[in-house]
């Protein structure tokens, strides 16, 4: 395949940001068979923040959508969200949140990351987080960085289901949890 | 019925109390249809502490016990502990507990009180949270006592099935769930 000219990549390069903002420098490297060096300079002089700044931007944007819940009362950092449907954030394990006696992460963070970023996409002004069933999978035994996703799966009346999935760096599932929240007055 | 005589009444207190060291004065008084005050006074005479000062000791004693978490790592103040068995905890609600957005008590500490307690009787050196199903009643909505109680109630090769509810100041039962940890190499 013919390489592009610097114009028609930039011309794409905007248009694929525009429409899934998270693409990282390296995934663009490759998509368009140049060194990240040359997405660089193409974010530069087009004016586009690096992915950690563009994710940043969007969150904060949407957080001030979130009803539920203060954004500090989320355990984790907010990657992408969008209310009444999904959510995405981010933990880094630090040596606190281990416990004590087996140096394996506190189920409190576990439960607070799946919890928090569900009721966040709830839109509702006060809710009650009625049921959860939650499955752990792996034990997470050092310092990791979860991803946790959220989505809301169902609506019926005043209930709102939500699922939740936690994955670590290396990619292996170690959460699973269904959340029901129902709105009260 | 004849009053029991002081040295008699005090024989029976000492073997009460060791029988089952939660009576309140209250109680006691009422049992043997004497005055508080001539309780407090008989407890001073045989030199036995109040009821929080027994409870304390009693769970410090039993506390060290504790194989799977630290003592500080148990959201709430135990009050009675029984590894293998049961426990019981209690957590007074302040400001800070409270979701700045609707006043209403977090999620996290209501998982908490009760997944740190139920993992605190399990009688295993390490393991995981395997399973939780859990269902909130009543939302609290302003500062209250939560009392927590944890009952093992099935042993299967290495998991361990928990039962917990908690209640509160008002009797009212807030919250009930069942766990199950597994024991890990």
């Amino acid at each position: 395949m013919k390489k592009k000219s610097k114009a028609q990549r930039q011309k794409e390069l905007i248009e694929m940001l525009q429409a899934d903002p998270f693409y990282t420098d390296e995934e663009l490297a490759s998509l368009f068979e140049v060194s990240i060096q040359t997405i660089r300079l193409d974010r530069m002089s087009l004016n586009i923040p690096e992915l950690r700044e563009r994710v940043k931007n969007i969150a904060e944007a949407e957080s001030s959508k979130v009803k539920t819940l203060g954004i500090k009362e989320i355990t984790g950092e907010i990657i992408d969200l969008s209310v009444g449907k999904l959510g995405i954030s981010m933990l880094e394990i630090t040596e606190d949140m281990l416990y004590s006696k087996t140096n394996t992460l506190k189920d409190t963070y576990i439960f607070s990351m799946a919890d928090s970023l569900a009721m966040a996409i709830v839109d509702a002004p006060k809710v009650i987080m009625r049921f959860a069933n939650v499955k752990c999978l792996k034990l997470i035994e050092q310092k990791d960085r979860l991803i946790a996703k959220a989505e809301i799966y169902k609506n019926v009346g005043t209930k709102h289901y939500v699922k939740v999935v936690i994955n670590n760096k290396a990619q292996e599932q170690i959460f699973r949890g269904k959340f029901i929240f129902e709105e009260l007055d």
